[in-house]
């Protein structure tokens, strides 16, 4: 076999065949088809499309390319949830010690934040003396003691994918649904869940903007997880407006610390109960209501032990960023827009992401939202505070912003509902 | 500006903008655009297409990566032919030193070959002690004292085009119409000729395999040229089937210099005269007719003291590989069919082209033809030779024969004419 006879395949519109695609993955993998071969044949993906076949194929041969988590020594089965991200998306962080309160065990490898959303990790990160990094034993140690774990996806899941999404972010190949849903389920097959629940984000802030193409994805991630055995279900849920009211890092953890304490913005309540209440059906654990567990704090006892599991203090104050600046309503009446895309591009510009994979994140960067769609402001009043560690940044965070929001005298938002569909 | 940028643009259907092509192509020659970012953007515009004027300004930008030569310290215009590759195209061995004896200087900047066409310089390396490389001060010697020089092509020209070229040759990023005539017309346009003749070559062994492609190849490149001042006219060939009787290195110097002395095949002696004849139209050079250049000897005489000025031994007796074997034909009637695609794969098998750059190629190797389509032939007949420096190259040789030649009682060739159309 020969990589450029695969490329020409694909480039004139044929079917990879079975065969084609695990010597390519393989092949790959070990280095024997070079970096510029592999981008080339990522933008044949995606301008030519994959047949659902060549997705599983594909999936299962990333799969077969590094190890496979076993999680059977576990007392109780084990859910997981994926969110293809967005802003404000905090979910994981009060999510999975509800659920493990619950009665499954989550293990939850996440990722870093790049471009304008953020990252489960870089937000724990926060926490002081939390660590993202674990072994696969202490994995083990961490869910067995609490029920749940966050952690870093190790080297060895699915190799080949970790080496091809570094490569499709510099090559202009990342918005390709077949490989947007094979590098997804590849690391969450190869982590071992036996449930999964998949939160498709769609609107400005996502990257799926419309819904067609939210559910084709959604569609195709259900059908590669359902052919793997794995009880998968995906929800389409919005992300027009940011979620909740804090998008940055410990802005978000200090708004998970709420909801866990029974407070908080009502979609984040929503969507986590929503989420949880779904894992659990999907595990088949037929217990307590998530509602419930976040009133009587036993959510948040979960949370505390597991960040004490991880080097991390649940007492400590977290990061504050030096510098604050406002933003006021230029005029009263109903805010009836705010955009997610600037609202996550001005957090990253104020520190809170980071542009290249290297780059280190601001804690305490980021943006709070004072007022929601749909609220009634008054001319002068806070919408927005932009907090960043250099005074310098507010100017480009604002130029984002301009033309982001939109208050209108008797206005009625058009939003999203926050549960768009469900697909299983 | 970004590569992600300028491949999202492409990829998403848009033409690139002048200031995105003179970026793009400025920071791949510096190495701030990575080969995998180059390669997946190749893709998106084989994918896509270019128009007509981002054609114009990538090839414009290609050249200003280099230096551009200069020949305006010559007493006459300059003419230059390039063939866009075929099965035994010597074309250019016999054609250069004819130009020159006509009136019009050559400067052949020429290449090596890939794959199953063969290249000029390799055909003339056959010759003992020729040298292919030569500084600009040695080329300008050799053109001003013979009329004519071939000889590779010096880092300088077109530095950008020979970084993308080693790329799209791995990459599937070949077949593409745009970046196949701005590849060819950089390099033409750099080494500084004034009149150009593009021998656009159509058939089975060529790159295009129909006239609609070749036409589309030839209209580009015949405006490119003609916008830089360059005046160019592009004759569309056959190469349905090989040129001549001789397809390798050695043996094509051999019937190379067979046409020189007033022989050889009728099909190369007339498309030598052909081209030559608009050479030195497009040169504007008004005198004596090639054809009796060939017949008196004066073509024959440049070649010699061509040879000679770059260290060549005009007399000394080229390679012979060690061993032969023939293909006899299996029945009696007419050669219908002697394609050229086959007979080329054979040649390059047998070790008279190279598989990598890297690879050397054996002088002695190739394949003679006995039989042209439209010859009658009789059961037994040797139909083909082919040369070998090793034996054991003579069974995949075959197999790419199978089916390469067709022989019918009473049938006729169904052949593409010499010249299908001229472009001007």
């Amino acid at each position: 076999m020969d990589a450029i006879d695969v490329i020409r395949a694909k480039r004139d519109g044929h079917a990879l065949t079975p065969e084609q695609i695990d010597w390519t993955i393989a092949a790959y993998t070990r280095g024997d088809i070079a970096e510029e071969q592999m981008s080339s044949l990522a933008m044949a993906v995606l301008l030519n499309g994959m047949t659902r076949d060549e997705v599983a194929r594909w999936t299962e041969a990333m799969i077969a390319s590094g190890e496979r988590m076993d999680w059977s020594s576990l007392d109780r089965p084990t859910a997981d949830k994926h969110s293809t991200g967005g802003v404000g998306d905090k979910i994981t962080l009060p999510l999975a010690p509800l659920v493990a309160a619950c009665g499954a065990a989550v293990p939850q490898l996440s990722g870093r934040g790049l471009g304008h959303t953020g990252g489960t990790l870089d937000k724990l990160e926060s926490i002081p003396g939390w660590r993202a990094s674990l072994s696969n034993a202490e994995m083990l140690d961490v869910i067995a003691s609490t029920g749940a774990v966050i952690c870093a996806a190790g080297t060895g899941l699915a190799p080949a994918d970790r080496k091809l999404y570094a490569l499709r972010d510099v090559t202009g190949t990342v918005e390709s649904i077949p490989l947007i849903a094979s590098s997804i389920m590849s690391k969450k097959i190869a982590e071992g869940t036996g449930a999964l629940v998949l939160d498709v984000k769609v609107g400005s802030g996502a990257f799926m903007k419309n819904v067609a193409d939210a559910r084709e994805l959604a569609g195709t991630m259900v059908g590669i997880g359902t052919d793997h055995g794995v009880r998968t279900v995906a929800l389409l849920t919005a992300m027009d407006r940011p979620l909740g009211r804090a998008v940055g890092n410990a802005v978000e953890v200090a708004e998970s610390v709420e909801v866990l304490a029974g407070g908080g913005p009502e979609d984040v309540v929503e969507l986590t109960v929503l989420l949880a209440r779904e894992m659990l059906a999907a595990a088949g654990v037929d217990g307590r209501d998530p509602a419930d567990a976040l009133r009587d704090g036993s959510a948040m006892d979960v949370w505390r032990r597991m960040i004490s599991a991880q080097g991390g203090d649940p007492d400590a104050p977290l990061p504050v960023a030096r510098e604050a600046h406002e933003v006021l309503a230029p005029a009263s009446g109903v805010l009836t827009r705010l955009d997610a895309y600037g609202v996550g591009v001005a957090a990253w510009r104020l520190g809170a992401g980071r542009a290249r994979k290297e780059d280190p994140v601001s804690a305490g960067a980021g943006v709070i939202c004072h007022a929601r769609p749909g609220d009634t402001v008054r001319e002068g009043q806070p919408l927005l505070t932009l907090y960043a560690d250099d005074a310098a940044r507010f100017d480009r965070a604002l130029a984002a912003l301009e033309g982001a929001y939109e208050i209108r005298e008797g206005g009625e938002p058009d939003l999203l509902p926050l549960l768009i569909d469900r697909i299983a």
